[in-house]
């Protein structure tokens, strides 16, 4: 009896949670989630599924699926998302096998979801397991227009076209759990380790 | 308006966050939360009054307020104290006006707080702050015992009779948030430090 664990009161790692994270473009969502990823065990990336072409260094497989619009509209058609929107021309969106396949292994998934994408997640609740809801962004849109002018990937009129729907997003913040500010990705990856670990110790009802 | 701060959606330090830390003895309390303070900023310990007297390294007015029976009634006789218990016959308390003064300090206060005085300040919700209610323990009883043992403050009888109090308390975790785990200091530090993060990290609704 004295050797009885109580670890079984947590939800530990594994549990069937998804920490969904969602931010205007441009924030850091990338480069903050790889890094957590390095940081912490047991967590796994479920890829997203995207109608836009790669930018310069991101990998086919690793950074999207990157499909046709056709084939989105079959995974559509098939029932295989869990979620689903168009974003500047383009779609995008979450495949259920992969967060199915990363529960199956005994790791928890981290995702990275547009804001509208995660607000009808939210809404609809489609998923039958936990969703943490992280926002990601900067402190201001100033550090935005900044950091996507610094990354040179879209002209003017896109980053104007960008900071217009950032604009927009930032309105859907009360409906998510936590916001991470990434002014400074050290930070930002300590905050989002943060919610992980703590999210691992909370005490199941 | 580009430059305007989105931080005002998110707790922050400071914002009036009490951390109750609690479980069994020997589970390490007063050695994870010394940590946490040194890692973390804006984060300070509110010392609780006791009538036990002090074990040997115990340091009055950083590990407790020592006093006497009488000094101990009279505070609760006063209100001074947010809840108060008694421990295999000694008092142990919690006064309300150490917690405002950090809280005016603008900091967030972290409180060791006896199970089932926890339990009462959940229960009366007697606190008009925030509060995220910790538990801290080992794995098993067995490596309190053994810890119990190495720590060799108490003897043989002491060390039964903490033991089937803890047996008691385990009983309590559903009441808290979160359950820490002690096995080795620097994963315990890890998670709680990661609770105080993700707390202030949370989304205002």
């Amino acid at each position: 009896m004295l050797n009885e664990t109580i670890l079984h009161h947590r939800r530990g790692i594994g549990s069937g949670l998804a920490f969904v994270v969602s931010g205007p473009s441009g924030a850091g969502k990338n480069s903050v989630i790889d890094r957590v990823m390095q940081d912490l065990p047991g967590l796994s990336y479920s890829v997203s599924y995207t109608t836009r072409p790669p930018r310069p260094h991101e990998v086919p497989g690793r950074d999207y699926h990157f499909i046709s619009h056709d084939e989105f509209e079959r995974l559509i058609t098939a029932g295989e998302l869990v979620e689903h929107v168009q974003y500047l021309g383009d779609y995008y969106g979450t495949g259920q096998a992969q967060i199915k396949e990363v529960f199956a292994h005994g790791e928890d998934v981290i995702l990275n979801i547009d804001v509208n994408g995660a607000k009808t997640l939210r809404e609809k609740g489609l998923l039958r397991f936990t969703v943490v809801y992280v926002f990601l962004a900067t402190s201001s849109l100033t550090v935005l227009a900044n950091r996507l002018r610094a990354r040179g990937t879209e002209n003017e009129q896109e980053i104007e076209a960008r900071l217009a729907v950032a604009t927009r997003e930032l309105a859907a913040i009360p409906m998510f759990d936590y916001l991470v500010i990434n002014d400074e990705l050290d930070q930002a990856v300590e905050e989002l380790a943060g919610i992980v670990t703590a999210e691992r110790a909370r005490i199941i009802p």
